[in-house]
């Protein structure tokens, strides 16, 4: 979907990189995150100021091979000091319906740190018992619910706002949680330069952070933290300065996901078999005004009786959709990714209103 | 070291990525690694080719983020059965001295897949014991030594080849081993580009290798790749056709190791309290002359009656050198860098001729 806009923005933001450029495995030896590009920080901070979806002043910034790295580096950081006395794997939960691939992440290698525990968060919410992680997805994957933390003083939270950004949702608060992640590809669309980064309140957790950044991969590579840099740079200098004509990135991507939705909806009402989830309506802080949420992903429901797979049942129909089972949810329900290329989309709504 | 020599190449080494290039998460949906460039995979082959360091033909190509990641990406897979059925986690051997990030790296998340088991390997190599896995670092780090597989039956090997190259040692067969790990930044310098690959015979094998790293980091940078494609196509060209007058890597990278052994070995020489390991000589089939091996690192032993500890010792007169015993080896030995920059390289030969 983002193809077009920067296809569009032309020359401005390629990114040109000296073959002698960006060599060593250290950007800054004597920071925190000494993998980390200084102009890549610089660039992330200004945008989320700009946006004002998360507080930054105060936060450690730590860079890691995608969001799904930093995850797995915050949970290595909350369960490390259970781990050095010995004690059994943390539990990790986050309700379902939950992102699908949490599960296999945390469970990748059987970690003595932590162990996924489940979409059920009540049996550690409940009462006195030991700590436990929750993962906080918000706006939620798969259905786009905003989503806060439980109330019990044993959750180690962690959040993940990878789409936290105005055109998914409305900026309501600038969010400042303990461990907060974000994710390039959720914003401009760059998933391939694989590139997310962590705000994080304490300094002993970032530092536990980019000790295991540095030990699975020792860092991050420079090129895609440069090239980011340069993308990010784009996007908020185009509203920081009207006069240099660069496009909007959110002004394009929110009317691109409220024509998509506003598309889905006119096909699921065509077609009478589904009902899609509820969203929200909210004042947003960055676009001056109450907008709807647009999430990235639809949470579509199968309402014919007959129908308890729907995954299987748009199968029928070639339509390729995620079973609500993966999300430790309703099968009745599929994952629909807004996101995808102009004409798989189209085939998609097409497909979809001719069901009855 | 490798800074001046990319300095030399100029403009034909830069990269350019377009704003709307390598956006997404796939690079060929069909492949068994479908997150891997087809030009980075086609310029690595075509290199291995021209060296004549390791088969390529028949071997499943990997990417990963460093080789780093695709030695704990070969853990998983060789253990994965074991995992599977129970079993507790597959012992990992290297015979010390061994690169000293290998057990922080094996034990980071404590995995019930696998867990290091030290520096001696005659407890599982003696008998009929259960399967380990086995890092065989050839040339080594830390002392440069050429190493073979144990010949036990119950071994899995894991061939980390990352220095096999003739700037290094003599080439003096095409390796065809199982699992076999590479690195851009051994070969070109460019360690910030985070980029390793493997060679691998088993397909099954290379299907786990590629999951692990899709859970792990869902893929690896586009942007590091495609500057990998480019700068490995500058090396091999300059071979491949003198005509066009590029630098070449390798001629350069040798020369420079060459000086700075001879460097060295005069400041040894000089203070009179230091040996250095033994380096073999042979046919380099890439070269085509018999050369004498200029490891990576200096493996430098005091022979001082008086001093147990090296490190400490040189510390003592300025010089950072990490300590055997962090390898499992001998305190009375250190590896030192033979690859650091100039200035740094220079200081350090000329505080170890003023030892005595």
């Amino acid at each position: 979907m983002y193809e077009a806009f920067w296809r569009s923005v032309g020359e401005r933001a390629a990114t040109v990189i000296p073959g002698w450029q960006a060599m060593s495995y250290f950007s800054d030896a004597g920071a925190l995150c000494w993998f980390l590009e200084p102009a890549f920080e610089r660039e992330a901070r200004r945008l989320h100021r700009l946006v004002g979806n998360a507080a930054v002043d105060g936060y450690h910034f730590v860079v890691g091979n995608g969001a799904t790295q930093l995850f797995q580096a915050a949970m290595y950081a909350l369960s490390y000091d259970a781990a050095a006395a010995g004690d059994k794997p943390v539990p990790v939960v986050s309700p379902a319906p939950y992102y699908s691939s949490y599960p296999p992440q945390t469970d990748l290698q059987l970690s003595g740190h932590f162990r996924w525990a489940g979409g059920d968060a009540t049996a550690f919410t409940a009462g006195a018992g030991d700590e436990y992680i929750e993962l906080v997805c918000s706006p939620n994957n798969p259905d786009g619910a905003v989503r806060e933390t439980s109330s019990s003083g044993n959750s180690k939270p962690i959040h993940d706002l990878v789409y936290y950004w105005p055109q998914y949702t409305p900026i309501t608060e600038r969010a400042a949680h303990d461990i907060m992640l974000f994710t390039l590809s959720k914003i401009t669309g760059h998933a391939g330069t694989r590139l997310g980064w962590a705000l994080v309140k304490d300094r002993e957790v970032a530092r536990k952070m980019v000790y295991f950044v540095d030990r699975s991969s020792i860092g991050v590579s420079k090129d895609s933290q440069l090239r980011a840099a340069n993308i990010l740079a784009v996007v908020s200098d185009a509203y920081y300065d009207e006069l240099r004509g660069v496009p909007r990135l959110f002004d394009f991507a929110r009317r691109r996901m409220a024509e998509r939705w506003q598309a889905l909806r006119a096909a699921v009402a065509a077609s009478g078999a589904f009902s899609l989830q509820e969203v929200a309506s909210g004042y947003c802080n960055f676009t001056n005004q109450i907008v709807t949420a647009c999430p990235a992903f639809a949470w579509l429901r199968c309402e014919k009786d007959d129908v308890e797979d729907c995954a299987a049942f748009l199968a029928g129909h070639k339509i390729v959709a995620r079973g609500g089972e993966q999300f430790g949810g309703d099968a009745r329900c599929v994952r629909v990714n807004m996101l995808d290329r102009d004409q798989v989309f189209d085939m998609l709504v097409q497909r979809i209103a001719a069901i009855n």
